[in-house]
C-alpha cells in the first residue's frame, strides 16, 4: 500500500512519517514539502537521521498524486487543505485530512469559527469525521475522513459516554472543558511566545474563549446524545511538549454512582484497543496522565464524582501528535484499508519518561 | 518587633524564615521544628546558607513562646495547630496560622470536609480569615489570623469581584474552579508520587472531587455575595515547584460586556498592591500566568469573556508559597501590628525564571 | 524463542518488559520479581496497562528457570546478580546480566570499585562484555553477556574511535569524561534527593570522583588501544528522565585535522545501525544531544576540534534506559541467539519531545 | 545616586532594572532602549508590572546621559558597546559595561576572539575586569568597570584558590571547565533553535569549542598564579532558564589533602559574603547546584578530589543574570559608589523553586 504526505516538514506531518516509515504495511510513496523540497527528511525532523534517506518533494498535481499513492494525507494548514483535498478527491484516492477544512458539517460554522466562508461546501457531506471508537464502521466504508482537533478527540473520547447515557441527565448547558496541551501542540514555527525562556515553566490560558475545537465537539456530542449540547472549552498551555489533559467538568441531574457510570465507558469502549479506562485507588497514577501514553496512540480516559455539587469530573488524556493527530489517522487508514487498526500503532507508551 | 515561628521546617516554614530574616522590621526570635531541633536552619532550607547562623529551637511552652516573641507564625499540619494555637492565643501573643484549623467558621464543617470534630469550635469566631485585599480593616483590628489555603486565595481573588458584581446574575450553582499547582504545593515529604521520574512532566489530577480548600472559598464568596455559593473544584499537578494558576468557570446572565467585568475588579482592587489586573491585547503574557509571580507576593488576576456560552473565564496566579502562603501570612502581620503591608514583602518577580 | 526476565519491577526491567512484549520473535515467559509477585506487570509499569496481562511470578530455581526459557536478563542490582547468575550458567540458558557483577574482567576491581570481594571470579572470564558496535562477533558466540554501564557506554561509543587512531597521539593520561544524566539513571527509589521539588531544575554533581563505570570505560579503552588508559569522569544529574549526553575531553598531539577524525569514527561504526555520528553544519542540533534519541536504541556520536589546546571534544547521547541499558540488552540478546541485531528495536526516536 | 541603563530591553538589561528599581540608594534616572523607546517597561519585562510605571527612553548623546546619571550600566552587545562608552567615560561618569568589549587587556585578542579589531584600544588598561571577591579595592578606586562573562566570572570563582595555591602544582596546560548554562544566558531572542519544543529537555553542546570566555579566564588565572594558563572550555545548554554550573577538572601534582585545598578556598574568600562554600556530607545539596542559588547574588563554590586521577573537580554555581551578570554589575557599582557591596542585593535564593 502507497502513501503519501503532503504537508510533511510540520510536526503533525513528521510524526506521520516517523509512522509510516515504520509501518508494516505502507510504503512512503512521496513526502511532500513547499519549502523543503529537494532536502533529507531528516534535516526537518532530525529523529529520521539513519532511519530514513528519503527527501522532501515538491508539489506534485493531484492526478499525479493519486497515481502513486493510495492514501494521501494531508497535514495542512486549515484553509490551505481545502485548495487542495478536493480535487485529490475527485481521483478517487483516499485521503485522510488532519486540517480543519472537512471537520464540521455545517459549512455555515466555517464562517463562525474560522472566519472565512467554506469554499467547497458541497464536499463536506462526504467526509467522515474519524473517531474510530464512535464510528468504526462508518470509516470502513469511507474514502474520505477528517482526522479531530487534538483537544477535541480527547475531550470527546472522555465526554461521549457520559452524553450517551441519558439516565445521567446530563445538563448540556454547563458542560466545561479546561484543557492542558503540551508545546507540539502549536506546531514548530517560532515566535516570542514559544522562546524557550519565555514558555518554560508556564500554564498559559491559550485560547480561554473561542477555542475552535468546541465546534468538533459540540458536533459529535450532538451526534451521540440527539440533542444540542454547548461546550465551555478553554485551553492552556503547559510545560510539557507532547500530550493533552482533557478535564471535563459535567453536572448531571439525580445520584448517579460510580458503578454506573463506570459501566456506560465501558459498555462504550468495549473492543476499542485505544482506549484505557483508568481509575485506580493507589499509585501515582489513578487517573488519565498525559505522562503515561507519550510516545503511543493511547487515549486514557477516566472519571470522579462529586454527589455534593452532582458533578462528574472526566479526564481524558492523549499523545496530541497520536491519538491526537497522526496516530489516529493512521488508525483511520488503517480501518479505510481494510487492516487492524493496530497496524503500524503498535507502541507501549514510554514510562518513565 | 520580635517573631517566631512553629513548624520551622516545612516548606511554608522555610518561606517564612526567607521573609522574616530580610523583613527590615521584624526579628527572629525563634524557629521551632520538633525533628530538626538543634540543627543549622540552613541544613533543611538549604537556601539559608550563608544568610543566618540560627538554629531551630526545641519546641517551648506557649507560656514561654509569648515572652519572647510578638507574633507567632503556626505552620503546623492541619490537626496540629489546633492543640497548640488556643493556648498561644490566650496568652495574647498575635497569632498568624498558615495551617486549615482556624479557616472555616462553622465548626461543623471541619467533620466534613477534614474528618475530624473540631477540638476548639469556640475559639474559632475569634480568628480572621486574612485576605487583605477583601478585609484589611478587619485584620488591622484582629490578633488571630487565619491565612487561606493556597488555592483558595488564588481562586477567591479571582471570583471575587464576579460575585460581588450582582448585576451579572452568576450562576452560583455551577462554578467550577479547575487549578494547577506546582510540587511545592503539597510539601516536602518524599513518596513514589513525587518521585521525580514520576512527577515530572505530569499533568495529574490530584483531588478532582472534594478538594478542601472548596469549603474555604465558597465561605467567603458568600460573604461577599450575600447568598450561598457552590464551588466546584478541581485540582492537577502540574510540571512546575512553585506557582498555581486558577482557572474559575463562572456562566453568568444577561450579556455582560467586557468592560463592566472590567470595572467590578478595579473596584474591589483599588489600591491593592498585591494584587494586578492583567488583561493584554499582545505579548506572550497576557491573562495571568504563574510564572510571572515567583518570587513576589502578586497575585495576578485577569478574565475572559465567552459570550456564546455566556461565561465568564476568570484567572488568578500565585506563587503557592508566597502569596499563596507565607506572604500573605507575612502580610497579614504586618496589618495587625500596624506596619505598611508591603512591608518585608517588595520583590519584584523574576523573569525569565 | 522464550525469555525471562529477572528484577522485573524496576526502570531497566520494565523497559526489557516493555521491548520483549513487542519483540516478534520473543515471548515473555517469565517476569520475575521478589516484591511483586502477584502483581499484575501494570500496577508496577502502569505504561503496560492495556498492553498486557500478565503478572509477575516468584522467584524460581535456576533450573526451572532455564527450562522454561532461552534466554534470562538479569536486572538485578550489583551484589546481588552475583548470588544468581552462576547457577543460572551453569544450566546453559543464555544469560544476559546488566547488573554490574560481571562486567569487569579482573576481579581485584570489584574491591577497589564496588567495596566487596567478588564471589566468583573464575566465571568472569566467561562473560563477554556487550558492545556490539566493537565486539559484534564475540557477542555471538558467547552464552553469557554483561551489558555495560548507561554513562559507560555512552561514553565508550564517544570514545573509542579516538583510541583506536595512534596517529592522533591520544594522551591517555587526561581524558576528562564529563556526563549528564537523567533521573531515570538512578533507578525508582523515592528518596529526599529525588523529590521533586528538590530534584526538578537542578545541575546537581553526582559522583564527581570515582565513578564506578570509569572501571569499565578503561578496560575497553585499554583493549582498544593496547595501552592503559586513565578515564577522569564526572556525573552530573540534570532536569530530564531518559538520556545521557556523556561530553568526553581528549588531548592529542599533532595538529589532527578534523577530516582525520571523522574517517576513524566512519570506520568504527561502518555497518553499526545503532551509531549515528552526528556533525552538522546548522540547525539547532549539530552535535549529539539526548532529546534526539528519546525511546530509541541509537547511540548519537559526534565532536569538536579547538586547534588551540589541542583537544577534541567528542560527545555521545543515549536513552540510558535503550542503549544504556534494556535496549543494548536485546540487542545483545539478538546477536546470541542469530538473529538480525535490529529485531524489536527498530523504534524511531520521537520529535518533539 | 542616579543610575541609568543602556541596552535596558535585553534580559541582562531586565534584571538591571529589577535590581536599581528596589536598591535602597539608587535612582532609575532612565532606561534606555532603541527599540523600545516611548513604551512602559513593564510591556517588555512583564514581571515589572505593578512595580514601576516607567518607560524606556530614547538614546540621548553621552553628555546629556552623564547629566543626568553618576553611574551608566551598559549592557549592549559586544561591538556595540565599545562605540557609546568611550564617549561616556570622556564624561567623567561612572561606567560598568556588561559588554564583553572592555574585559581583555590585549586588544590583539579581540580580532583572535571576536572576529574585530578593537577600535578603542587605548582605554582598554583603564578598564578594572570586576570580581569582587578578587580585586575589591582595584574596583573601589576606579570609575570604569567591565563586568565579567557570566560562565566566566562561575568558572574564575571555582578555580581561582586552586591556581593561587602553588603548592598544588596545577596542570596549566589540562584545565576543562566544562559548563551547563540555563537559556536565559543566550538571551531574549526567538529562533528554531529556542523554540520550546527544539529546545526543551535538551543537553545540547554549544560552543564546545573556542568559547569567548576562555579568554577572560585566562586572563584573571594568569594573574593569579603568575603564569600562563590555558583554558579548555566547552559548555551545554540544560532544560533550565537561570542557572550556571562550571565543572572545573584541574590535574595536580603530588598527593593533595582535602583539608589543605579546602583552606585554599577559605583563604581567597574569607569575608566575601557571596561567595558560599559548598561541601557537605549528606543532604541533596553535597555540592553547588544553580537551583540553589536562583533569584540571588551567590556563587557558590566546591571541590571533590579524586586522587587516583589526580584530580581536582571543581564547581561553581550561580544564578547567570545575578552573580553572573547584572547582580555582580550592581556589587561593582556599590564598590565604586562607597557603599557596602551588599547594598540591594541582599536576597536569600529561593527555595525550592
Amino acid at each position: 500500500m502507497k502513501v503519501a504526505v503532503m504537508g510533511a516538514s510540520g510536526y503533525v506531518g513528521g510524526e506521520l512519517l516517523r509512522l509510516l516509515l515504520q509501518h508494516p504495511k505502507a510504503d512512503l510513496a512521496a513526502a511532500f514539502s513547499k519549502r523543503h523540497s529537494g532536502e533529507y527528511l531528516f534535516r526537518v525532523h532530525p529523529n529520521l537521521r539513519g532511519v530514513t534517506e528519503a527527501k522532501f518533494a515538491a508539489y506534485a498535481e493531484p492526478a499525479r498524486i493519486a497515481d502513486s499513492a493510495d492514501v494521501v494525507f494531508t497535514a495542512l494548514p486549515h484553509g490551505e487543505s481545502v485548495k487542495v483535498v478536493p480535487s485529490l478527491a475527485e481521483t478517487g484516492v483516499k485521503v485522510v485530512d488532519v486540517s480543519a477544512d472537512f471537520r464540521l458539517k455545517d459549512a455555515s460554522k466555517y464562517r463562525t469559527w474560522y472566519g472565512y466562508d467554506h469554499p467547497a461546501p458541497e464536499v463536506l457531506k462526504d467526509f467522515v469525521y474519524a473517531v474510530p471508537e464512535l464510528n468504526r464502521e462508518e470509516i470502513r466504508r469511507t474514502a474520505l475522513a477528517a482526522s479531530p482537533g487534538c483537544t477535541a478527540i480527547t475531550s470527546i473520547l472522555a465526554l461521549a459516554p457520559l452524553l450517551s447515557e441519558h439516565s445521567l441527565g446530563v445538563d448540556r448547558e454547563h458542560i466545561v472543558v479546561d484543557a492542558k496541551v503540551g508545546s507540539s501542540g502549536s506546531g514548530g514555527k517560532a515566535s516570542l511566545s514559544t522562546h524557550f525562556s519565555e514558555r518554560y515553566g508556564v500554564v498559559r490560558p491559550y485560547k480561554p474563549a473561542g477555542h475552535r475545537h468546541s465546534a468538533e465537539i459540540e458536533q459529535v456530542l450532538a451526534g451521540v446524545c440527539g440533542e444540542e449540547v454547548s461546550v465551555s472549552m478553554s485551553a492552556h498551555a503547559v510545560n510539557m511538549v507532547r500530550g493533552i489533559l482533557s478535564t471535563c467538568h459535567v453536572f448531571v441531574q439525580g445520584s448517579p454512582n460510580p458503578v454506573d457510570i463506570w459501566k456506560a465507558y465501558r459498555r462504550v469502549y468495549q473492543g476499542s484497543y485505544f482506549v484505557r479506562l483508568v481509575r485506580d485507588k493507589e499509585g501515582p497514577f489513578r487517573l488519565p496522565d498525559p505522562k503515561l501514553v507519550v510516545g503511543s496512540n493511547f487515549c486514557d480516559v477516566g472519571f470522579e464524582l462529586e454527589g455534593r455539587t452532582k458533578r462528574v469530573v472526566a479526564f481524558g488524556a492523549t499523545d496530541n501528535l497520536m491519538k491526537g493527530a497522526a496516530g489516529n489517522a493512521v488508525q483511520t487508514m488503517n480501518l479505510m484499508c481494510g487492516l487492524d487498526e493496530r497496524e503500524g500503532l503498535n507502541y507501549a507508551p514510554l514510562h518513565p519518561v
